[in-house]
């Protein structure tokens, strides 16, 4: 079953207009976590997020962030996962529109909510430096919409060369992130992680590391990092809300070792859920 | 009438699947263009450049360009626009697919044609030069993918100043274009556009423009602009396959006078249509 503008239907029965402005421009957000056990972790957290991309977008939503909560919850019920490990995905897009850029004066906008069972990803991956860029010149670098294609095309090139994430640059050749993870390295003995204004989404697992690195008071920095950065780290991670901590153990031909920082943090993390 | 997927249908029975990745991830393209008294307007240029950019990105189409072709025909029957002014947009995306950014192995994908009425907009326009940057490090920035909020938040920044365009630079600060055109300008006597590798997508209307200055002699070049040399040009003028040529009348606090090169263009081209 999926959420769809207030009711649970089954998915075949689900209608996204052809006219909705989230399939003909991406003129929408989403917003993706995991509940453990059945409750969803960080929520509120997800939903402040969706609300101040939307508010900034000038995207009304259909429900407040309540609403929403609720409208997870009902769902993760009638999907019979109360006591699961769940992926959710939240969709919000301006709704339809004639042809045409601008929005219109009224708009009535498109809520989705999907959650399926997760199955957890190696806690170590390959990953490889992709050619394409993250866009710094643009807000939507550091906003969760829906124009995720420069990602995936940056997934397949990793893939292509046998790695399971994609490393991306900006235009100015700084580290901007994986393309569905926030990056973390250690370097010196300190762990840095690339400020918002480099293209980096402010990624809710992001702020738990950061958070969590606080408590153990390991020595953090938000800072931006080259290529050399990367190649000269002990330890390179990704955090996402769906695979939490993820060790970097391959970096295109360079290897890592077993990864300290990462391991308390992932333990760390999984404490919290 | 819309058509979706090998059926001429009324919108409100036309559904898109909520799991389509065209909605969920904008992973999908799609050409905008004009009928003429119901002829579509270098129709097979739009195909080619569709099935160029479906290729580039891995993503099939449901037809070949000659099917697509006769859908649009049958498409402006059914919508009695033989003989009308029309715009026509045809979205192609790669169809459904599971959670995660990697294709699924098998993909049914999705095609969409709408056809409305066309009104010309004025010859002229206001036009800004915003703050949001075309990212010329993905080649997305060369193709009419679906992931088009960059370009709408262009516009509501320059209708926020008065404006109907919005010009827009690349990380480089060089002009990639408009967020719905591409960009000329006369500078010391020469016709002047930027080169794709700014972040510019091979228009059609463009290319037009390009095979028109040539057949009038009109010295002309692909080559990097600055700001200043918008600020310096005698003539600005826009291209797209919907309104063809248009001036720009005034760009922020710079007016512009009346646009001979601009005119002649536009003369030829509607002469073409």
């Amino acid at each position: 079953m999926i959420y769809l503008n207030g009711a649970i239907v089954p998915p075949d029965f689900a209608r996204i207009d052809p006219a909705d402005r989230g399939f003909t421009l991406a003129d929408g957000l989403f917003e993706t976590l995991r509940a453990y056990r059945g409750k969803p972790f960080r929520l509120e957290d997800h939903l402040v997020r969706l609300e101040s991309s939307a508010q900034a977008l000038g995207i009304p939503l259909l429900f407040d962030a309540v609403r929403i909560a609720e409208a997870v919850v009902e769902l993760l019920e009638a999907n019979a996962l109360t006591e699961a490990d769940a992926a959710i995905r939240i969709t919000a897009t301006r709704g339809t529109g004639p042809r045409g850029l601008l929005p219109p004066a009224e708009v009535k906008p498109t809520l989705m909510i999907a959650t399926i069972p997760y199955a957890p990803l190696p806690e170590s991956c390959a990953a490889a430096l992709v050619e394409i860029r993250r866009n710094e010149g643009s807000p939507l670098s550091q906003m969760k919409s829906l124009g995720y294609l420069d990602n995936i095309l940056a997934m397949q090139a990793a893939a292509a060369r046998g790695a399971e994430e994609a490393i991306l640059l900006n235009n100015a050749g700084r580290v901007a992130g994986a393309a569905r993870a926030n990056l973390f390295a250690v370097l010196d003995g300190r762990l840095l992680t690339p400020p918002l204004r480099d293209g980096v989404l402010p990624g809710i697992a992001r702020r738990v590391v950061l958070e969590l690195a606080a408590t153990l008071k390991i020595p953090t920095e938000e800072a931006s990092l080259s290529p050399a950065d990367l190649a000269a780290a002990a330890e390179i991670f990704l955090t996402n809300s769906l695979f939490e901590v993820r060790s970097v153990g391959r970096l295109d031909d360079r290897e890592f070792g077993a990864a300290g920082i990462a391991a308390r943090l992932r333990a760390d993390y999984r404490a919290l859920t």
